[in-house]
């Protein structure tokens, strides 16, 4: 065998063409294969916005695209570690598929939505390919950074840390020590209600990036029913949605001692 | 008067000019103005690469571009926060006057390194303009995106939260409670010396994106007199030196009830 495959995971940003670095660009078109995943009926227009961004920004005619089911993880699992990792074993055997189908694609490109580092499977999916291929990745605009940039505020406060988090732990452990701003992601049930909403702010957004895209802010008491209502809304209008929230709490909320 | 002026904050990345997005391109080339900051004769080559990074992409020969001097904070203030507020205040003024020689430029657009939205003042100073302008914010890939990229690392763990934070914040208050990664950014002093480094592990990177970038991984313990050298050795060649790391915390040394 001659030089290992390299596999190029490749930030796109939350859907807005415009998100496309020119080095994510530059990697699709050097790649002799990129792979698209299909992720079952409901989010079909996904997989669209995934070829319409590559019919936009492709222009090497020797790279070839093909598409591939992904499995559907058991949200039953009684262990949602072990759920996870099962999934990603099956993913990993359907990319390898894919692949072998183009043995002589030595570069191999995923689109993956944001960026790769951020609540995303990719990097633990590739390291268990089998042999080795060589990894590149390359950043891409993440819902967090969409979010802000379209309420226009800053993530941190002056010289402060933030936290980022998932719903799940949200409702778990409560508002997290040691921070006054909290992001959430992965939240598919509103988790912010189960906070006391005294001295919370919220900036929320959904779908940033694309055409139906929507943001709300102000205080958290006035607005969880509010973007809870919008979020089921768009949630039954499009069979999915994907939002994003930042929870800042007011000087005057902070435990003493702190700020 | 008509129409409020538009002020558009256009992240750039960290120096590469892969790092564009198509978005920031065409918000550079719709602007009538670009606002350059110098930052006193030691960051001299990041002006020169802003230059570099717009004489690649931008295309409209109607765009002026105007460079100003940045005023230098007072690093001796007493107090740090108002030390901030002051140095904001003066870069306000400055930004005013470079606007003003421009009278018929609607849209002015300043190059931001990162993201507008993370450890930036951008949003702060353009938000004690008077008039007060209309704010559009472009966002670009951070720091910590050029770090996980570079050394092929997912940023959180499985369903696990993050923070990110200062050296001056690891320094004061030591590890931070409720996670298991941190990210550090604004450390001028290897603030990870002040941590003890069992079963921690550091991805370190400096001036990634650009050709000088550097990056040094492993058992904090091990490669903290490493870091500490290679970045003062490329601190004294390049008169400054931009580095970010990332900080996990090994299962075995976590508290118990956590993890």
């Amino acid at each position: 065998m001659g030089e290992p495959r390299t596999l190029i995971l490749v930030g796109i940003g939350t859907g807005d063409p415009g998100h496309l670095t020119l080095q994510a660009i530059r990697a699709l078109n050097g790649a002799d294969l990129i792979l698209i995943p299909r992720k079952g009926e409901n989010k079909a227009d996904l997989a669209d916005l995934r070829r319409a961004i590559l019919a936009e920004v492709l222009t090497n005619p020797a790279t070839r695209i093909a598409e591939f089911d992904l499995p559907v993880r058991d949200a039953a699992h009684p262990d949602y570690r072990s759920g996870v990792d099962e999934w990603h074993d099956a993913i990993a055997a359907t990319w390898a598929r894919a692949i072998d189908v183009h043995p002589g694609a030595a570069r191999v490109a995923l689109l993956v939505w944001g960026d790769p580092g951020l609540y995303d499977s990719s990097l633990r999916i590739a390291a268990r390919l089998a042999p080795a291929p060589r990894i590149e990745v390359i950043p891409g605009i993440t819902a967090v950074q969409a979010l802000t940039a379209a309420h226009g505020i800053p993530l941190n406060e002056i010289g402060a840390p933030f936290i980022i988090t998932t719903g799940r732990r949200l409702r778990d452990a409560g508002w997290p020590p040691g921070v006054d701003t909290a992001v959430v992601m992965l939240d598919g049930e509103c988790s912010f209600r189960h906070l006391d909403p005294a001295g919370l702010h919220i900036w929320w957004g959904a779908n940033l990036g694309l055409a139906q895209a929507l943001t709300l802010a102000g205080p958290l008491a006035e607005m969880a029913p509010r973007i809870v209502a919008a979020r089921a809304e768009a949630r039954a209008r499009h069979g999915w949605i994907m939002d994003v929230y930042l929870l800042r709490r007011e000087p005057a909320a902070r435990p003493p001692g702190q700020g």
